[in-house]
């Protein structure tokens, strides 16, 4: 009887130093995708819903995280954090998406049992345009505690705290006014340290989130079975980031995409009948051009409790006095998104 | 500080006679939409699945009245009704759908804590032609009990009871028959005072009519947060009305689509959990052409009680004398239906 | 009062031998067709998610089986086989779908409340080309017990065992190898008596299975009402083999799609809460051209259980002696897969 071939896949110590993996299966964006993503979200960008066919940033990183899935994350035990993020041709309706890995650094942990894996992506169009790429870290699984290649030559990379506004891509001139989108704040309006508190609150279903994770044909086991989560499947934490996103709509009306993300943590886990409420905390502004400025924001999705205008996300824990998310903060992302100036009302 | 940019909204004070507001977002209508509204509601209606890529006018009718909320009925506490409904232009996939309104009528409530706005919304494509228009209303929560402008002096538009037939857009010739509707009832085989009960029962769930209310981005807080309904989110009315219109196929298999609303009550609230059930009352019929009729019909969707052929609708309250909906009739819908006549056969 | 309008229906002393059907409505397959499969069931067959447009073989079976509910099986008590499958012209993105049926075999049960009905099913395209046959035998109710027509003379068709390799339609060369699909093993790995494990556990939700079947309108009443179900509608059988079929990826990456279904059986029902896992056994293996052989594989879907190297799928009943499926078995599909050669790497 052969080996089940219905079971392979890496675990820590199959991992190499300047691995290369491409990452099954090329898939086509479409109109499809659009409305999916609004259905399962309400996300309301009008960027992304009119009829000039552009797909949603966060729909091309959904796809590409899940084309990841297969070969570094089916053992992952967590996912660490995101950076060095950042958009680089925009994506329309009939556009083809591969993507391709590359191992850059690999540190096994001290209990031998797992490791951290650190992944470089890229993802291309049709015609081999870089559309985005990313650093990934993620803790996985060993298979065999007696193999310890890299407990004592750990490989760590060096990661940029932000991407720098002058790597954006440039940006034609855009139709939306504050007629088009039903906000009245542009890029001029918004000051560093304003928190902005986003009124809507969503419960996660089980259908929605599960709908989710398919969607972008991520299959890590743990977001579907019932019986292997103890009644508890886990929310894939792309969710939690898109329902978050849809909600800064209200604050952020005359947004015009994501462009970067310096870094994100999923702090605390989801699960299906958690209502996430989310606030934006500005931290840095740039004009970049005479129609555009972007504006450096800290999205902040919560569990089960609606944020205040003095709720502090991180605290010092009391014994180790070392800084600890809230029990309720679920994501912490560090992003740079695309605005329109007041100056083209 | 600035003023929290997440929450600005309009209460009843904010509104005034003659105000028009652009709605945003435009939005095009897909043939993803085609296919979510077949999935959320089971619609069979030949006409809107078949490859001429014509659009539901119930797809259109949502999608607009999701773009009035964030400006109309953020802070509405109900919604009270519709008349003049008119469709004027098939939408086909592709189009593009902009929205704005204009305030036609204000009375405030006795109680000084509520008031009633009427809505003139009048949608158009993208070549600026008239797709869809009516007059709704809804009572809207005031900010200030203090404010009181339109108490004395309230102003109530006169509105129509029935929309005229010789209003209607001119239908061409269409491919229906017994063989691809599968029905083999006419215009002419429908009798005014018939009723017709429609056998299907659909339960609501939760992730259905979420998805439904986001797919059209209607962002009312209380269809979504399980918190602040005391974990019962109130499902979106739009819903309910499609599930109903979906179910009356049976026994309505010929059917071209809805060409007018005379009028739609939202008699009782329907949550998660509860089975839709429903039956058609003919009020009238016209003939408009030599191949098409109208009905005029009464759509009535019920609660977790299958109707009967004797069913009351309303029954007058012992205490008052007044009729009173029976607490299972979930909506009370009075449209113009188009039909292929038999002669075609 | 003219009878009711909404209650039409057959059963099974309404259908005669040789009948035909025209089943409506046709139905466009779409992007968001293939969309909306993808989120519901997570498959991830790479030849379904690209450019190219091919719609899923098994959307196309859906979308039929669908399209045949309102003649032939709403008043079906169990759905009890297929046979003789088979996929003739590939379906594209934009293909129109129309069938019709025709009645070849009949036999009442001796309980005088039953009977089984013999179709046979045929779905072409937009151009008149067969895209889809099959033979379907389904236990319809009797609406009056008197009548016994097919009690002393039944007719039963003879059906084939499997479908033969040479009535296979011929497929032109794929782009398709271990980059795009992630996996290592093609036609020439596979052993006949090897059993696959695949990896995979899905639970289901009321809203996943109702959507799924509202998509491809089927519209029996069972799946949908809670009330009439006793708070346990029964899943449409077709959705668990959708699942089982998209767990099936993990050990079969390198197919290109199912091309035959030679028999299956719905074994034990499934109810939303359940968690599906399932397995393959390799029954037979042909080459049918240079680049491509077909595996003959079984495919079992489980509920609440996850399957061994060493499970019996069948096993006697202690009191009768008669084979009897495991309680855990929901479906058990022997079907023809088109699989890639190594050849080609």
């Amino acid at each position: 009887m052969p080996e089940n071939k219905g079971s392979v896949q890496n675990f820590f110590e199959d991992f190499q130093l300047g691995q290369v993996f491409e990452c099954p299966a090329p898939r086509v964006l479409t109109e499809g995708d659009r409305v999916a993503y609004i259905a399962l979200t309400g996300d309301r960008t009008p960027r992304f819903c009119d009829s000039h066919g552009l797909v949603h940033p966060l729909i091309v990183f959904h796809t590409v995280l899940g084309q990841t899935v297969r070969q570094i994350s089916l053992n992952a035990q967590a996912n660490l954090g995101y950076a060095e993020m950042l958009w680089k041709t925009p994506v329309c309706v009939g556009h083809e998406i591969k993507t391709s890995v590359r191992i850059i650094g690999l540190r096994e942990n001290s209990n031998r049992k797992t490791g951290i894996v650190y992944v470089k992506t890229v993802a291309t169009n049709q015609r081999d345009e870089i559309v985005l790429e990313y650093t990934r870290w993620v803790m996985v699984k060993k298979n065999r505690e007696d193999v310890t290649a890299y407990l004592s030559a750990p490989v760590v990379p060096i990661l940029a705290d932000a991407v720098a506004p002058d790597l954006f891509m440039s940006y034609p001139p855009d139709p939306f006014n504050s007629k088009t989108t039903g906000g009245s704040f542009f890029f001029e309006d918004y000051a560093v340290g304003e928190r902005i508190l986003h009124i809507d609150g969503m419960t996660v279903n089980s259908s929605d989130h599960m709908s989710f994770a398919r969607l972008y044909q991520n299959t890590a086991r743990v977001h579907f079975d019932s019986i292997l989560t103890g009644g508890k499947p886990l929310v894939y934490g792309g969710y939690p980031l898109s329902i978050g996103y849809a909600q800064a709509f209200n604050g952020l009306e005359n947004r015009l995409g994501i462009v970067a993300i310096n870094g994100g943590t999923h702090s605390n886990p989801v699960y299906a009948g958690d209502t996430l409420y989310s606030f934006t905390d500005v931290l840095d502004r740039r004009e970049i051009s005479a129609r555009h400025g972007v504006l450096r924001l800290r999205l902040v999705v919560m569990k089960n409790h609606q944020p205040t205008e003095l709720f502090l996300i991180e605290t010092p824990d009391p014994s180790t006095g070392k800084k600890k998310y809230d029990s309720n903060v679920v994501l912490d992302l560090d992003y740079w998104e695309l605005m329109s100036k007041q100056t083209k009302r």
